[in-house]
């Protein structure tokens, strides 16, 4: 595995119910964690409507731009499903019914009321040289083309797809994240974070503000691909808020 | 106001907070919605990392193609906040110390403890010919540039300041949104939705599968801008529902 080289990986979130505010996305979360753990960077994210030409517009973007693109959305078997019709366009290349797909839909609704009728069938639709991400949750399965993986909507069963896809695709170093709180206000101690941000090359460190239990507070998050630096930098960063008369809370507040 | 014309908007979500996975977004839902309102729609969303150049590229693909466009994060007091400088950047003007928002913050933190420290005067910096937007929340202001909204992370405070734009920018019709039930597979109903969105130009109809009380069923959302049509074809849907053998429920399951 390269320890060097940083890994990438964008997601298109697609769906009208996302960008009417009707439904409240789980999927970025779960994907970026997902992400981290195999030590690839999600480096943005675009949510878009059911719209082929805008799905094609930004696959064919991140799919140059990046190592791995991700989608979430648009693989049931109503007619607002176009996600699998999108990619192949963007890919130039047919939709096939994947015969693999085609028999672990078979299997799925043979006891099931209803079997697989031609809607549940398009479930099993491709691009062309496809190959599929398994299902455990609920039959229809993903679909992987290049280095575009396309995953359902529905958060459990994408989690389901991301637990499948865990190992067998080629990451970095994951990135290692520490978290530091303060009861100090955000603007108290701008300057002693940026400093330590500054002295540490190679880090990132965020501050997170918050207003609980009657009072406020920041949370610091040090983030980098090198663990040591990572540790050496949260250790200075501990000292440098207790020397300016704060408590410093390792794993946050 | 022009009822004919759509008004678009785009968000721009700032932060690696998000993109690490850390933070769970709730300002796409809560932008879409109040856009909705406005009779405007979010054509898109990019989350992007605290990078400048990232967040210049978004704001001035989307401030061309779209009549407004909406960012929310980094406009704090630390080093990471970096929102401001980069949508000076974008325009091409220089960033300075807003008379009217120093004046705010002035007053905000006049009996506060630490008072207006340099670090907090950073929250009064705009780019050079910009608006504030009110925060009657914690202070610090938001800014319009142009046609450009920088609104804070923290979703509370995002909600304030849209509250203080409600029915101050320009939007057409609001869209209207019917939801219909059915404890209906949606594979059982997918022809009858297609045709039902085939034989009503104007209208999206959106289809959301879920597992509830131990059963399958669909809501099936109808979206249109003129609410007659919209109402039209749910009363449309409502009899094919009924006529297939499903027991329609008007508000959705």
């Amino acid at each position: 595995m390269d320890q060097t080289r940083q890994w990438t990986a964008a997601l298109v979130v697609i769906g009208d119910e996302i960008l009417s505010g009707r439904t409240q996305d789980r999927n970025v979360t779960q994907v970026a964690t997902w992400l981290n753990e195999q030590g690839i960077r999600l480096v943005e994210v675009r949510m878009v409507p059911d719209v082929e030409a805008r799905i094609v517009e930004a696959v064919n973007e991140f799919r140059a731009a990046c190592d791995y693109v991700f989608t979430t959305g648009g693989i049931g078997p109503t007619h607002d499903d176009i996600t699998v019709d999108a990619i192949a366009a963007a890919f130039g290349v047919p939709v096939i019914i994947h015969p693999q797909a085609r028999t672990i839909l078979e299997d799925y609704y043979r006891d099931r009321p209803g079997g697989l009728s031609e809607a549940r069938l398009r479930m099993a639709r491709t691009p062309e040289g496809a190959e599929l991400i398994p299902n455990p949750y609920s039959g229809a399965p993903g679909v992987r083309m290049g280095n575009v993986f396309i995953l359902a909507g529905v958060p459990n069963i994408a989690a389901s797809m991301l637990e499948a896809l865990a190992g067998k695709i080629e990451g970095g170093r994951p990135m290692v994240s520490l978290t530091i709180g303060a009861r100090a206000a955000e603007s108290e101690v701008a300057d002693l974070l940026r400093e330590t941000e500054a002295a540490n090359p190679g880090v990132a460190i965020g501050s997170y503000p918050f207003f609980k239990d009657g009072g406020y507070g920041a949370n610091f998050v040090i983030r980098s691909e090198d663990g040591q630096l990572a540790l050496d930098t949260g250790a200075e960063l501990s000292r440098r808020l207790r020397d300016a008369g704060y408590e410093p809370i390792e794993g946050g507040i």
